[in-house]
């Protein structure tokens, strides 16, 4: 994660003055320590321009009860279920909820940092592929889906875990020559381990597969044109696909099926996302399921902890498959 | 709309001194007026128990920058669509937006509306069907789909001529038993006026029409028993079905495929909202279409308007049809 230059941290501090950063910390909030370790610290905050008064203000006495949360948008079903059950874990532990639904906006994402950095907000939960974003180490944030860094909590589904059980369904489902296909962003982001669970499984079972991976902004149509090279006389090169959304089998089915191929009989499908119908009806697909509650739970318990330096960096939670008509399970 | 006793507004002033709105803001921001009418609003302010305080740290000069949204989830795809496009409108306009999103719990409802009236947002744009809501008239509240009373703007779709628009298009289409299948809130809001133009444009017509009416909680298998009724010998006594929303369109398609009928050859659909799969790929049926980036802009522009006295006390925006796959549309 880049830093921003105009604010340096309490752990800049504790690097400059070589000096632990709980005791950075006592002498920031005036409690007794060594004399030498006293003016080390002070040296550091001089040299570093260190803003001790707005720390002063700093998180405990100056609450807002207010976690800022970043997403996309509101209209990916993902996003929306997503934020819905981070306000209801935000909600049970007395905190309000600012949505800022980006649209991909990279500026307004920074507003939303600047305004934790003035102590608008207590924290912020951050779902962004915006490789700008500048955080400073101050502040309580959470990144859901990204790793920005070591210093940066970030809270996933076990996407590898996910591939790996995708693949090794088609595999049992009888399937013996898979595709994956993707669409993002071209950030390395914990999505794209979706794609190494697959290729790890197909290779230990030694399944011939092939990959098809898309950049954002890239035309849909590629992956059409990807199908048509893999079908010849009435039959495709395939017999599963893994695509990396829910949203994304959608689509592919929806070309299958204009092929003239039949969805689960010709090839089998599977989504990753869990998403259902309306929010709440049956599953769209065949598909691996996050446990988005239990995502943005963790998310809050993390923004919300006092102790910030011993947070894990990266936390992957489970997930399960589940059948949803593009696939035909065998138990 | 319930007045909340604890609050009586600067309007019950007015009421109780018998002297315009106007005079007696003047009076309570200190703005010379005739003597006669000065004792008579510092009578009545008394008499009320009228928190002059409160109001004077007033809106103007304690602004948050803030509007809190109240919507019942974020999982259902409308309240996800119109929640994005709100914060859109918002941002434009400098504005935050705490969402709280009360999975019909009335308390969180209602300490939204606490937190307004202690000036902790400026506004309120309120999705909520809960009967006892209270809100003081002293606080911008725009309600959405419900009208709450005479002082407080509503902003709704043309939802009586949604239900005309989709009883012409089925009748257009060919169909001659039409059914309108609703399942929603037994208070009276907005949305139950797509039964009244669907009544109104079949009677117009003189075609035959059932309804079917269900209450929020009843079972959705008291639709599947509606039908089964109406199906003898193979064939369903109806050909038209006007869904109250696209999801329930969903629910009884599903239904009527299990019963061995072809949509829409065997019988034509259509729902209402515009629904998206996935937010915004195809439609999922033919539907009336409501204009969500529209609603939501209007309903900031209300909420944040200065001079709330000129409110409209109802706002209905156009609809549209748009074919969506369940019906057979002549031309």
């Amino acid at each position: 994660m880049a830093k921003s230059k105009s604010a340096p941290t309490m752990k800049d501090v504790a690097r400059e003055s070589g000096v632990a950063l709980g005791t950075v910390s006592k002498v920031i909030n005036g409690i007794p320590v060594g004399e030498s370790y006293r003016l080390k610290v002070e040296e550091a905050i001089k040299k570093l321009n260190y803003r001790v008064n707005n720390y002063a203000k700093g998180l405990k006495s100056n609450h807002t009860n207010t976690i800022a949360v970043i997403v996309p948008n509101l209209i990916n079903p993902f996003f929306g279920k997503l934020v819905h059950y981070i306000n209801v874990s935000l909600s049970e532990a007395g905190y309000q909820m600012l949505v800022c639904s980006t649209d991909y906006n990279p500026v307004t994402e920074q507003n939303v940092v600047i305004m934790a950095e003035q102590k608008k907000v207590d924290g912020i939960i951050c779902l962004s592929y915006n490789p700008r974003l500048q955080v400073s180490d101050d502040i309580p944030f959470v990144s859901i889906d990204r790793y920005f860094g070591e210093n940066i909590p970030c809270v996933t589904s076990d996407n590898f875990g996910g591939g790996t059980m995708a693949a090794n369904r088609l595999i049992a489902n009888g399937c013996r020559h898979l595709a994956f296909m993707r669409i993002g962003s071209p950030l390395s982001n914990e999505t794209n381990k979706r794609s190494d669970g697959f290729v790890s499984a197909c290779q230990a079972a030694d399944v011939e597969y092939s990959l098809k991976i898309l950049n954002d902004g890239d035309s849909y149509e590629l992956f059409r044109d990807f199908l048509k090279e893999h079908f010849k006389n009435g039959k495709l090169d395939f017999d599963g696909i893994f695509c990396v959304t829910d949203s994304l089998e959608h689509s592919i089915e929806g070309m299958l099926t204009e092929m003239g191929l039949k969805v689960p009989r010709d090839v089998q499908l599977i989504g990753f996302d869990g998403t259902r119908r309306f929010g709440d009806m049956e599953l769209c697909c065949s598909t691996i399921v996050q446990q988005v509650d239990k995502l943005a739970s963790t998310c809050v318990e993390m923004v919300l902890k006092e102790d910030r330096d011993n947070l894990p960096t990266l936390v992957c939670l489970p997930v399960q498959y589940a059948y949803g008509r593009t696939t035909i399970d065998k138990t």
